[in-house]
């Protein structure tokens, strides 16, 4: 833009068909996208605020603002409260058609690799943004025994020693993996000497962890198709190759695990399967370890939220079935108990330990000890165990509601796939119905019903919503099914009309 | 090792020449370390006992130890209590001569890039394992308001709320990033708002986030020479290329950075340079900046340490004389509170804010806020500052008693570097003495004194000793450099026979 010249009106640099096909917002959304993509809206440059396209555009101004929440949440544009919203420099490069310059103009860029990473983290960003239905995030906070963790929290740091103020294992605390050890033996089957387990921050770092001991930029790694895209971003992050593997009722398919190429490590959900929460079976357990051992691979167990089985005793996980040292086990106290802890653990085999202790010092060194330690008291004076019981019972409730809600409300829309386990589940659309259509016009009213077809990798997806029942009580999750239900009738109403 | 037949015993298959040149323990480390290379000393098989080896080979078992530890932290053997010594599968490859396979015999192996990293972590590794003079990790945390802060935390905690419990930003609690983005402004001349600090979970996090987001693997980076270790295992862990760059008396020596091939980043510790302590003069500061500005490239400036200057004002950071959004400032608790907090800061331009609040989320999803929240506490009530003013008196008597004790027991042999600030000193050995034989001798007497010539990339090595001061009274100050004058004294000696 040269000096004097007031920039043309942005409405005006937005190509949106006043009568086209499909929903207004996904119009708005496309019309946008381009306009960006071709560089009509340049990076960097702010975005007219949502009050102004609004009025220029002759819309509501609701619309306009899932619209950029959509846009932000797939890397791009960006926005801070108050000063409003910009593209990005940097675009998901999926979308781009030429690779793009690192030094565009003289201005600093980050690398293009970033920009993919910005797109991945498309699900989390939306998830940490807004504490609303039916977010699989969310837990029932609620029901979390606060009095007693912070009397726990602060009896530790009244007995804070000299000696806890220094530098520390980084393996973590003691104390914590015995106990981790002695329940994770009791109610997974995991086998193992607290001298295997690292403390991590959560699933995530543990992830990370994982990625910077084992695998090389390129190296081959399997991962579920429809799959979790909090590890696809550590693995993209680490530079691997992903190869989508299909999961069926039974879990990962095997058979096609073997067909593809090989893969040093395979990245499973055994316990509920994100997101379509299936339980993967014996059979198909002792396959992939057959697997694994047969081609030196690896196996990341993620058990996110095996705790809560509302049928059955949980499977024994993969780690206790293993005879060939392959499997590394990943859990979180972020589901079970409240995700502020930041606390979560890595199982790896014996003959791992000497290099992860080194690789878990060069990502942060040591984890902080103080929540540690008030942890392992809550473990192993039992209120953990307690506590889990209590949340079982609630949570099946919880599950109970949405199916009743969801039969009331979407019968015939909107079918709900496995209920053994876990958080969420999976309901998959009527045909022909796009579930990110249902996703952008269901945020607009203050549901975040995430889209399954963007846990896909592969060309094969399914449309469905992903539907966590943790943070909702019966009213909530009530009304929340009953607007989702006319939300996607409206859907497929403007569909049928393109 | 086939069926009924006895391993044959270690001490024979190591070839250790009873009167060789150099130190005992030099010449035991060596014969081990070659065993190990040309495999005799098989990978996974156990060690024989420090006890057993001394036994057999007719030597103290102090010696065994020590060269046990620094076999340990070169990365060819790992040991845990109580189950002995083993090989490592993984040799530090730049002793390989050829390429090691990855599937070895059958067995899974780690690739050859974590070998780098564990022989890169030496210094760590050894700087976390002992509280001992003159480790510069050890800082005076006797002298902390222990209570005062457990106080805090225990307030805190008392008033968790519910909301605390959630998921909450990767960024930080803003309480805490205001509190720092003042102090940051008074003390440091950092210009920034709330919104471009980052908490992290130390330096080291701080390091990774920084390589995630803005290089990609086979980038150049621009590191200090000598230089400090951690980072470098920053930079090894995202597969960076390296580049040293000389160090003289002003600091980071910018005519050979311009001659050197292009790199994308530069990381510095301006405040004082780790290990040799010099400050960057103003005039080398704002070369940097224009070579930064003119090759569009990143500057890290880390400044873990500026806290403590006893001479001078500090220099005001090169963050705060940045025009150009080129400084990625980076700061830690570790040094000025104590190193289990696990809370440090990266300030970065505007314009990364979105791309690092995306990759944040992809390393740890956001940090835990109950320490956050009290050390916001800290820091506004004024107890922030008032620790460092008394801590600063204390460290500048603690350097002095280093000083006095050198110049008395180790004059001629041992010249002190720069004493302007922070918590360790670099002193420069005599001619013809190894700084490494001196750190095998004292280590195994009690010691830390980090050889300075691990610390240099290049060819060029001073050879000196890391002291630091930090976590020691007038009485182990003075005890512990009597000891090393002995010891260098005795290397000396050692040398000259050889």
């Amino acid at each position: 833009m040269r000096a004097g010249k007031a920039p043309p009106s942005p409405a005006l640099l937005i190509d949106l068909p006043k009568d086209g096909p499909g929903p207004l917002q996904t119009r708005l959304f496309e019309a946008l996208r381009r306009a960006i993509l071709e560089g009509r809206l340049a990076a960097e440059k702010p975005l007219p605020s949502t009050r102004a396209l609004a009025e220029q555009l002759s819309i509501s101004r609701n619309t306009v603002v899932a619209v950029y929440e959509l846009l932000t949440s797939e890397g791009y544009i960006a926005g801070r409260q108050g000063s409003g919203s910009y593209v990005l420099p940097t675009i998901p490069d999926r979308f781009l058609a030429a690779p793009q310059s690192h030094t565009e103009s003289g201005k600093k860029q980050v690398t293009r690799r970033k920009s993919r990473l910005a797109a991945e983290l498309m699900s989390n960003a939306v998830a940490s943004g807004k504490h609303v239905l039916f977010d699989p995030a969310l837990a029932a906070l609620e029901a979390f025994p606060i009095d007693l963790w912070s009397r726990l929290v602060a009896k530790h740091s009244r007995r804070l020693s000299r000696n806890a103020l220094g530098y520390a294992s980084p393996h973590g605390l003691l104390s914590l993996r015995e106990a981790v050890a002695e329940y994770l033996r009791l109610a997974r089957g995991v086998r193992c000497d607290p001298d295997q387990i690292f403390v991590v921050s959560g699933s995530q770092q543990g992830l990370n962890l994982v990625c910077a001991a084992l695998l090389d930029p390129g190296a081959a790694v399997a991962v579920e198709d429809p799959g979790y895209p909090g590890a696809r971003a550590a693995f993209r992050m680490a530079r691997t190759h992903m190869t989508p593997v299909p999961v069926d009722d039974e879990g990962l398919n095997i058979a096609a695990l073997q067909r593809a190429k090989h893969c040093q490590l395979a990245y499973v959900t055994p316990s509920h399967q994100y997101p379509l929460g299936v339980t993967m079976s014996l059979d198909r357990r002792l396959q992939l370890l057959d697997w694994a051992a047969k081609k030196h691979s690896w196996i990341v167990e993620d058990d996110y939220d095996s705790e809560y089985r509302y049928h059955a005793r949980p499977l024994s996980s993969l780690q206790g079935l293993d005879r060939s040292d392959s499997v590394l086990f990943l859990g979180t106290f972020s589901k079970v108990l409240f995700p502020a802890l930041r606390i979560g653990y890595l199982v790896v085999p014996k003959n791992l330990v000497p290099v992860m202790l080194r690789v878990r010092e060069a990502l942060d060194i040591f984890p902080s000890s103080l929540n540690q330690a008030a942890l392992a008291e809550f473990i192993t004076e039992g209120h953990f165990a307690r506590h889990v019981r209590r949340m079982r019972v609630l949570y099946a409730q919880r599950q109970k509601w949405l199916l009743h809600s969801l039969e009331r409300y979407a019968s015939g829309w909107l079918e709900p796939g496995e209920t053994g386990s876990g958080l969420h589940l999976a309901a998959f659309l009527k045909a022909g119905i796009k579930d990110t259509d249902v996703f952008y016009l269901a945020a607009e009213r203050g549901i975040n019903a995430k889209p399954l077809s963007q846990c896909y990798l592969g060309k094969k997806k399914r449309q469905g919503l992903i539907l966590g029942f943790g943070g909702g009580d019966r009213a909530s999750i009530f009304a929340a099914a009953e607007k989702l239900g006319k939300v996607i009738r409206e859907v497929a109403k403007s569909e049928k009309t393109d």
